[in-house]
């Protein structure tokens, strides 16, 4: 039952949704595009979210919460954001219901209850946010704001994927305020080192850390950093966004301090955010044929135990004894105590849910003071010594870990072609697919036609990228350094 | 500064507002019933969340999440629910906005972009849950289902305050379907039960558990259970509710299991919530006109260290091993460095954010090894041995926590009064306040009557009510047992 998913070399998106449903991650909804988030998507949402958490708070940073509502006034304001999001809003025009005369028990609008002015569900809080600062921030010394706020937004798209692309989905926005640009941009690219972090050592997700061309940029921002990885069908995925902002918010809202010489100046700004998105890059990094595979430190069981044939209270008494050293040690388990299934489906199910350790507990294990020992990354069995099971678990989660990571990172860089010509660049993104390395003359007009041509889009100018002569593969005109292309979602 | 709040005695609605906000918790927004809650009042927040969150995971509760918006349809398709909150429903009617022709650099709702169906934004969940649930359950193996979600939720309320009531707000709403009548309304009972014990256990807001009549009920519910709490101005606050909704869900959308007999039932319902209301109730039930007063369960930080007069390096470093060993033991410290303040305006600010034990430590403590210590609640003061201060602010939080649940008890009981005649409850109404007892014929009328000429409202008729035979305040009509009687937020 749970091996008939699709394989990922026959119909890779179908792979995907299947793992998504099969995995119980999450599930469309009678509201178009929206999903419903199911437990076991939502625990592994609840691990990226107190690991990040933590690491914002380690940060300098603390949680707040500003309205689901943005005026149509301000929303406008700043304009370049406004227009980067008006196509893609949920508009509330009227605050109450009533009994519709003609069908009885329906409901309808009721037009007397007609809002002065309309109101967007927020896309993003930054125009909220800086009508509020306004308030907050007179002298230097009310500087830096350093906010988040874990939240529900909402962007009307017209094509979804579960986690990947949905109207509604989950995420923290940070917004930050400070008295110099230095800082500000300090801040964004500190939020980009924390994103790539969590990525690379929670998710075992490697990424390229770099930002994006004008024309790629969040709306709004003077420069977007991004990190970018690299999905197991050879597309990009831009995993997280930290954004320098200028004083484009400050002054569409007006928002300034005095500085230490009593001079009025326009406050400087950032914002940054990674979604429930990250949980589609999490499955399409690791997962494979028969299931999920998750990274043991955001796997919300860790390890499973199955006592084989049945369980009975001897082999029930030595699991939740090994239950217990490993919960001293701070790794989650679950012991099987279901009575009704047989061990391969069970150990199907536990493989579609890629819960990182199954332990398989025996009669025969008991009397020879085994116990099997398997891995989901590797799907290797092992046969361990029961005394030594606890320490061993702990060392091969941590093993888990690193090898997933090591193989993303294989994978990625085997995928990182660097071409020299625009028929080369095109072979590759048609063939091999991922991340193409090639000069580019820098202009949006040669960015869009290579876009036009190929569906490829520039994810990134490297930070790293090294200063290297060279020629733009669609214009032949001079180039400094290569960016990174891909077809993406 | 920190002193120039209204007394209570004053204005209690205005302290209550001074309190909200110059201990930094929420100000209103630019969305009309809408506030933004700050940091320090979000932080109590987070520390309420994590406590629910984890009593519910100990009672079997997994959390997901369900979509922002309820199509229309869905909305109305418990009757009872829908017409209990069609009057203050904000309704989603397009999804796109676009240039205004007429005005340049604004923009209008597309016209083209009108939704065939409109969305409710959720007021609660139910509807949008049952109907995903028809898909989860077939048989009894599928049952229990037993979720949580955290979520923000909208009910547009005319007259809002702060956290007691606003347009829109946080809140947790639990959802879980069974087998059987007895199982949902033992789990009721049991969220009922879970809700008490946090109020009075973290909070140290004591609470009166009972069940609401059936005008009071929450729409679509066939028992609602409700914990009430009082408030220092005599007022009633329902700080929690769980629902026992019989099949009314199931039969609105359809939701049938087959049980073990292979029948065909429809499933057994309860929902309960909490929100950030309780942070009004929190405030009401134990702050002072000198400002906030947190339990130190809840407090964000339970203890500051203020160096007196200027920090300097001897006493910086005795702090710091004061808050190390209190860190130590899991108490959250705040070490006070700011130079410009002085130590007067300072001792104001704390007190006005409430934060259970402040630590001053001057240079004359340091020559004669000790320390003064300053608890909130009482505002008491001692000179406290430096060898002996970590265990004694230990236990001191533990005090304080216990004293304002015996503070907030002992006013609440003296605030219960039995009446046994019309009049007299209209006195006590009017002039005391508080809870008043009486005797009541059962009848949604009387209770309509009384309300219309008191204002009081029935809270709810307690769970441990004794048999007692006694006739109706308003009607003479024989009567069982005394419900609770108050005005109410």
């Amino acid at each position: 039952m749970a091996k008939e998913i699709t394989s990922r070399a026959e119909n890779y998106s179908q792979w995907y949704n299947d793992i998504v449903k099969k995995a119980g991650l999450a599930e469309n909804s009678a509201v178009r595009g929206c999903m419903v988030i199911k437990p076991y998507g939502y625990a592994i949402w609840e691990k990226m979210r107190d690991q990040l958490d933590k690491m914002f708070k380690e940060t300098g940073h603390t949680n707040a919460y500003f309205p689901l509502f943005v005026p149509k006034s301000l929303f406008e304001a700043e304009e370049k954001n406004a227009e980067g999001f008006a196509k893609e809003c949920a508009v509330v025009t009227h605050y109450r219901l009533k009994n519709n005369p003609d069908q009885p028990g329906k409901l309808m609008i009721d037009p007397d209850a007609k809002l002065e002015e309309e109101l967007v569900v927020r896309p993003t809080s930054e125009a909220i946010i800086w009508n509020t600062y306004r308030d907050w921030i007179q002298s230097y010394r009310d500087l830096p704001i350093l906010i988040n706020q874990w939240a529900n937004v909402v962007r009307w798209e017209m094509r979804t994927r579960p986690f990947l692309r949905t109207a509604e989905f989950l995420w923290q926005e940070g917004h930050t305020a400070h008295a110099t640009r230095d800082e500000a941009i300090s801040e964004a690219r500190k939020m980009h080192d924390v994103y790539a972090v969590f990525a690379e050592t929670f998710m075992a997700m490697p990424v390229i850390k770099g930002f994006k061309t004008e024309s790629e940029r969040f709306a709004g921002a003077d420069d977007t950093y991004t990190i970018e990885a690299l999905m197991q069908d050879g597309k990009a995925l831009q995993a997280g966004t930290s954004h320098f902002l200028g004083q484009n918010f400050a002054k569409a809202f007006n928002v300034t301090f005095s500085n230490e010489n009593n001079e009025n100046e326009f406050v400087w700004a950032t914002s940054w955010g990674v979604s429930t998105r990250l949980i589609g890059g999490l499955i399409m990094t690791h997962s494979d044929d028969d299931g999920l595979v998750l990274p043991p430190k955001l796997a919300p069981i860790q390890v499973v135990i199955v006592p084989i044939p049945k369980p009975d209270s001897a082999l029930i008494e030595k699991a939740e004894e090994i239950a217990d050293g490993l919960k001293s040690l701070g790794i989650s388990v679950k012991i099987d105590r279901d009575e009704t299934k047989r061990p391969g489906f069970k150990f199907a199910e536990y493989e579609m849910q890629g819960i990182p350790v199954r332990l398989g507990l025996g009669k025969r294990d008991l009397e020879q003071n085994t116990i099997e020992v398997a891995r989901r990354d590797t799907k290797a069995k092992m046969s361990i010594g029961l005394e030594v099971v606890v320490p061993y678990v702990e060392q091969l989660l941590e093993d888990i870990q690193q090898n997933l990571y090591i193989r993303a990172k294989a994978y990625r860089d085997e995928h990182i072609t660097e071409v020299n010509s625009f028929e080369e660049f095109k072979e590759v993104i048609e063939t091999k697919g991922g991340f193409v390395s090639a000069h580019w003359d820098g202009t949006p007009e040669t960015e869009e036609k290579i876009k036009e041509e190929t569906k490829a889009t520039i994810r990134c100018i490297p930070l790293n990228a090294k200063e290297e002569a060279g020629k733009c593969v669609y214009t032949g005109k001079p180039s400094t350094k290569r960016v990174i292309f891909a077809k993406a979602y």
